[in-house]
């Protein structure tokens, strides 16, 4: 593995557990005046197609990082309906 | 082009601009109370280092959607220390 192959895994970690520290915030203050609804829906419909897209081309990295990124994005969607 | 790759397209279209709705409700409301910090740090530290590997392995498409989304998560990350 060169040091390109790192920096394209490191830069995958970041985007996919990024969406954690929101999930837990917005579990645990329930606050989601600020937080977009069409970002959620957007972007849970996008990382659904994109895990689609890792099962159809057999890409297990791509599988999961958007297997995880769409269950937090969904988490925080339903709180943002759960929560006005 | 075949189906899969057009799914893979518009799954990229998705998370890419699923970022605008949200930096627009960021810039006119200022309310970023429900916002995580530590989500957009991350993210924009994920996109940066993204766009770089798509400009080191001539990836258009990765450079393409990673300078998008670099831009709007750095502006809402740029609210959430200005407007707490």
């Amino acid at each position: 593995m060169n040091w390109i192959e790192v920096l394209g895994i490191v830069a995958a970690c970041c985007t996919t557990v990024s969406f954690l520290p929101q999930a837990i915030k917005t579990i645990r203050e329930k606050d989601t005046s600020g937080i977009s609804a069409s970002m959620y829906f957007i972007f849970t419909t996008g990382t659904i197609l994109w895990l689609s897209y890792g099962l159809l081309t057999n890409n297990f990295p791509i599988m999961l990082a958007n297997a995880i990124t769409s269950v937090l994005a969904a988490i925080i969607l339903l709180y943002k309906f759960r929560y006005k």
